[in-house]
């Protein structure tokens, strides 16, 4: 079944590039394919300097070999014997020029060894520079209904594992407005591995037609200097939770992942400013006050 | 002795902060004084927007408390009793405009534990956007004479150990062009702590000549456009290497200390561009050239 689940993968970042092209009406995703030295390797998708997109990536991947320790010792097998794995998804960030665009992510995962063990993973979060809160309960439903079509646990439980998962721990704030977050869905769900599909491929089909009308509406917004430098800020705060949090980020890194794929994740630009503190009833304050856990959107 | 050293590590400070004022010309250091809620607190002056700096932090800090989870890891002690540990050190990173002036960094650093248990620690490297062989050589043998007055073997050793620490393993290469890096020196060295003492005073001192010296010399250089381009690649990888490998911040994050104290090492402004590939001969890929272990230049 493996081979069919890399297949709809493939098949699904045919199908999200050719959404995001058509939506930003200018860009299009420069294709590099590569190889993992140890087994595999990927399909990346970058577009650079699109209408409405600064830089985004939508990519491929499919690599093997031998469980990396930190893997061993996270899922130890009793036979002495060396464990291979395969792993294949979908990754995505984009960043858009417009600050009042959100950024968004999403991952899609199948991860199998040869000791039998298999799982699905993923998650789909959005980060605003600016909340809007029609778009925060657009984008929440749209994946609550994706979940409850499957499951109405879904959406709550992996509502609020995103809430935990999206947490840059240091800063006390979420990344953005969350979304979901799941991972290790296998048969102890009580699920076939084909409805657990079935779920994964939901998730993956609800991402186009969610990001294209949050780029559509909010595209031609103005803005100004200062919505730039906040842009800027937060872009940073990205920066940060991808490469001190995300588990993803150094799953890639620690298994000789391809460096320019796993980091296409970090914004063209980004910034840091010593100790900013925001205006009193400004957007900018306000936004920070909805960067918390536990806030019920959908 | 902790409040000797305490107090030396103060007046390093104020001394280092006065050369660089000096230097530059028209940024002042802005002090912020800040408590830990465990115990201790810190001196953070940060210095935005000045003729040739566009971003440095010099701060004092020195904090005590609980021994962490994961140094007791490290430190096993044989009683059950908690620990408690007291860490003193000042911190210093400068980002300037100019991009042929290099990034510096340097940490000295105290730290000792109720059982008895003490050690030095510290490092300085310089990160140029475009390596200069003679402002290298001035820099490391800057180093070199400054450890050859206490010991001829510091050099060579903490050179490699600089080599070591300040690399980027995902891409390869290393942060800059190095400088000396050292940690745990204790009694185990054959070294009085009043000797090692001396050693560390040394290197703090020697911070402000060399690095007063090299921006005297490079701050009017010109540059161009595509000079700030590489810049903002060349910082995103130092926000690389400090959110990824960087101990003292992750000592830092972890510990709960002060955020923006922590993270001033990070630059106004990065830039992360897919897949950049210098132009064949050009300066950019010189500069990669020397981006590796092992080079003698003092």
């Amino acid at each position: 079944m493996k081979e069919q689940i890399t297949e709809w993968f493939k098949s699904l970042q045919d199908s999200i590039c050719i959404a995001i092209e058509h939506e930003d009406g200018k860009g299009k995703f420069e294709e590099d394919n590569w190889l993992r030295e140890e087994g595999g390797g990927g399909r990346t998708r970058i577009l650079q300097s699109g209408n409405v997109i600064e830089k985004g990536g939508v990519n491929f991947s499919a690599v093997h070999g031998d469980v990396p320790d930190f893997l061993m010792k996270e899922n130890p097998v009793s036979n002495s014997e060396k464990n291979t794995f395969y792993a294949t998804g979908v990754s995505i960030v984009i960043h858009p020029h417009n600050p009042m665009v959100p950024i968004i992510h999403m991952n899609v995962r199948y991860f199998e060894m040869s000791n039998g063990a298999w799982w699905f993973g993923g998650g789909i979060d959005l980060t605003p520079h600016y909340v809007n809160e029609e778009d925060a309960v657009f984008f929440h439903s749209s994946l609550k209904t994706a979940c409850d079509k499957h499951n109405t646990n879904y959406y709550p439980d992996f509502k609020k594992w995103a809430d935990d998962y999206f947490f840059i721990t240091h800063r006390k704030e979420t990344r953005g407005i969350g979304g979901i977050f799941f991972d290790k869905l296998s048969q102890t769900t009580n699920c076939t591995k084909e409805q657990l599909f079935a779920f994964v491929q939901e998730i993956g089909n609800s991402f186009a037609p969610a990001y294209t009308s949050l780029m559509n509406k909010n595209k031609n917004l103005r803005y100004t200097e200062d919505n730039k430098q906040w842009q800027l800020l937060r872009r940073g705060r990205y920066v940060e939770f991808n490469l001190v949090y995300d588990k993803g980020t150094k799953f890639g890194l620690e298994t000789n992942g391809r460096v320019e794929s796993i980091l296409m994740s970090l914004p063209s630009t980004a910034g840091w400013f010593y100790n900013y503190t925001p205006t009193p009833n400004s957007p900018e304050e306000k936004t920070l006050s909805f960067l918390k856990k536990g806030i019920n959107w959908a």
